[in-house]
């Protein structure tokens, strides 16, 4: 009787979980849009003179960062940074001080808004699994002072590692990938009679999420958030399979080399005293500083317009996933549309992504030591889309009749390539290999599940080998 | 140094482990697909009259029942069975006389593909896990034997967890539902550093397996192995959720009810002493009663008409789970093709449905008592995606314009249903979660990843209240 009982409290409370966290989700989401909105909407259509554009272009993320960094000064620094290294920490039994409190809550979602907002390459996945964490921890202390009931040790870790699983569902809407991200990035043993608990409330968490944007007419039903259209019944030539390792192989090296240079920005910025000391008077000077370099090197008109920098993260993903060959002649309407963003009059496809890719590579690592609630997980993931890509273009053109032995022709799809670079190169900065179950999930398809997996893997062990993941990484740091 | 050698040969034991494993996959399919054919032919072609095409339906899987279960008796009685349940206790230190030798492989393999062939009821999945073990605890030796060092108690339990999921993998080309589903059936307490060997074992299985389709020109490519094509753009609407949860509620509780009766008819078995002994003393008789008696039922002349007896196991699930509307007015070649095998000039496809589920329900329990290799996994999933598609199919006729509001029409999809009804029925009876997963890759398609996922955890939720899992049935069972 009392078993059922607490059986029957645990899943009405991993649904209040999962419910809430994904409204958060979706406010976040609703306010980062409005910001990204607004500032393409200033540049293209508030001024009409370059300067003013420039003006409009850098104004904008300057203010919204320099707002995240102080309000998570004054409110609550342990908003700063990504939140799953802190998770992994907790769950090891580590207590860090103030970091699941409502105060932290309010803080890291008001950073979290603004920093997107600005357009910055930042990600929302690990600080949404921090924002999770606090809701269980909240939620858990509501019920236990509610029911007057001891608290149970065990039962809290539990409940926080269900919300790591929430946090990445919300952010993907992608249940069995975060559950399993989840496990990967926070355990090191872990128990199956739990499994189910972060299914459930991934399960109602992405659920009502996806249901939020049906309700709100954004979408006409509930999708994959990248949904591609990848020709089903010739997915790829086995042959293709070398090409696919090819990409795992880059993304492993490309993975621990970022890891790499991320850690060496941190330790360049503490070594030289000076400099440090007079940043730590003036607050916000190394974010404005940042944000203005970034944010110039984006500008539309200049370099920007070499790297697609008036799409916004979702469009760009979208476009590089794609089942449009960019290299192919005669594009249709829409195909010559998604072209025009990713080549210009001075230069090709081929140029553009790859200096799309190296400035993405500099610009998230640098980003990321800015002091503001920030993830790097999605610009990685488009990073590796843009390599997998360009990767992709390359063999359409050397191979224009498809690899296929005979006569049949079956062309080479890029898209396909895109995916399997974005599942490796996240794979291999975060060490994990549910990136593949998260991509399949994000795209709504598992055609190209075997290259997939075989890249994560590839480059898996080579990350392994040469660097620790980037969250062990920065508890590296933080040490 | 010793680590990365000793890392370089688990990465080369693993690969050969997969590979190894699914040549015999690959070799067992193709002698059960004979078998399967040539039933069928010698019933079509052969005979002409009514009574010779019942002996000859007949005598068939008679004579491969009565042999597999001789071989199985005189080479390794401890092929019998399915495997999952003894690998569980394997695999918790228990030690199993004699489980895990050449000759029980030998007798597994041989006797498995009779039984299968036989066209009985019977699965594939749990038996290969044994196999796939075997095959890496011969491997282990031979390597240790080979190299002279010392045997290490951890790591073979390792690479027996490893092999467990290659042998799903092998079955379905399921390698990340395959890692899971071999989780869940086996363990308790789960190290994540072990995560990787499971997946690029199961994954080196699933390519080899499916490049041998390539190879044989069996398939034009790697795909899934049901694939499905359901619209993506909009794959259900978000209140059909309602219809979904009530195909997992039933599934939950027939899951249950199948456990339960599995049980039941072991246990009237063993409780008729008399029989009991009599039939110890013909080992052959109960084989050969169940055998006619399932086969006479299925007879396609007789009772087997209703419940589409003339296709394969695969042909079943593949026209359960098509994109095809059974109850639509003007169906087109193809789709009147399939229907035809689903209805009869006296029923219509919901009383055919019916017919076969309760039909596989009840045949499916008895033939797991029979003493030769096989599961069951399969032809509860069968069973499952009968039901759902039922329920699918009732919902195409009460919505004829789809339960969207407003003027947009967008018909039901009943082969959705029945991917929910598959993923949730054998969830039910093995009580795990990663059924959602096998299904997606099963299809190739996530676009139901939400029903599925939704289904899959009310029917274990019922189950796992009312009964046991089968393989926890099992050990009790056989204590």
């Amino acid at each position: 009787q009392h078993t059922f009982a607490k059986l029957g409290e645990d899943w009405v409370f991993l649904a209040l979980l999962g419910i809430i966290s994904s409204l958060l989700s979706f406010v976040m989401d609703y306010g980062i849009a409005i910001c990204q909105k607004a500032r393409i909407w200033l540049y293209r259509d508030l001024t009409h003179h370059p300067a003013q554009q420039y003006l409009a272009w850098l104004a904008f993320p300057l203010f919204l960062i320099l707002f995240s960094s102080g309000v998570v000064h004054v409110v609550a620094p342990q908003a700063i940074g990504s939140g799953i290294p802190e998770m992994k920490t907790v769950l090891r039994g580590v207590v860090l001080k103030e970091y699941l409190t409502f105060r932290t809550l309010v803080s890291k979602m008001v950073g979290l808004t603004a920093s997107l907002g600005s357009g910055m390459p930042l990600g929302k996945e690990g600080p949404f699994v921090h924002v999770a964490s606090i809701v269980a921890t909240l939620l858990s202390k509501l019920v236990t002072s509610f029911k007057g009931i001891y608290e149970n040790e065990s039962r809290t870790s539990e409940m926080l590692a269900a919300a790591c699983a929430v946090g990445v569902a919300c952010s993907f809407a992608a249940p069995i990938g975060g559950v399993l991200f989840s496990i990967e990035v926070t355990s090191v043993f872990f128990a199956v009679r739990n499994y189910w608990r972060g299914f459930f409330a991934a399960c109602c968490g992405a659920m009502v999420w996806r249901l939020l944007a049906v309700w709100f007419k954004d979408e006409e039903t509930i999708t994959a958030l990248f949904k591609t259209n990848f020709r089903a019944d010739f997915p790829f030539d086995p042959q293709e399979l070398v090409a696919f390792s090819i990409v795992g192989i880059f993304c492993g090296f490309a993975g621990a080399l970022f890891v790499w240079f991320h850690r060496q920005i941190v330790h360049f910025n503490r070594r030289h005293k000076r400099m440090n000391t007079f940043l730590q008077k003036n607050r916000f000077l190394y974010p404005a500083v940042v944000t203005t370099v970034i944010a110039s090197l984006s500008f539309p008109l200049g370099l920007g317009q070499f790297m697609a920098a008036e799409l916004t993260t979702h469009d760009q993903v979208m476009e590089l996933f794609s089942n449009t060959t960019w290299s192919g002649t005669n594009p249709e309407v829409d195909e010559a549309i998604i072209i025009s963003h990713w080549s210009t009059p001075y230069t090709n496809i081929y140029v553009n992504l790859v200096i799309y890719v190296v400035m993405t590579f500099l610009t998230t690592a640098w980003a990321a030591t800015i002091p503001v609630p920030a993830g790097v997980f999605i610009p990685v993931f488009k990073m590796g889309a843009a390599f997998g890509r360009l990767v992709g273009e390359c063999m359409a053109i050397w191979f224009p009749q498809g690899v296929r032995i005979g006569n049949t022709v079956s062309s080479v799809m890029p898209g396909g390539y895109a995916v399997v670079g974005a599942a490796a190169l996240s794979g291999s900065v975060t060490h994990t290999i549910s990136t593949s179950v998260i991509v399949f999930e994000l795209t709504g398809q598992m055609s190209h599940i075997l290259p997939v997996i075989l890249a994560v893997l590839i480059s898996n062990a080579i990350a392994q080998c040469l660097q620790p993941s980037i969250y062990d990484s920065i508890i590296k740091i933080k040490k």
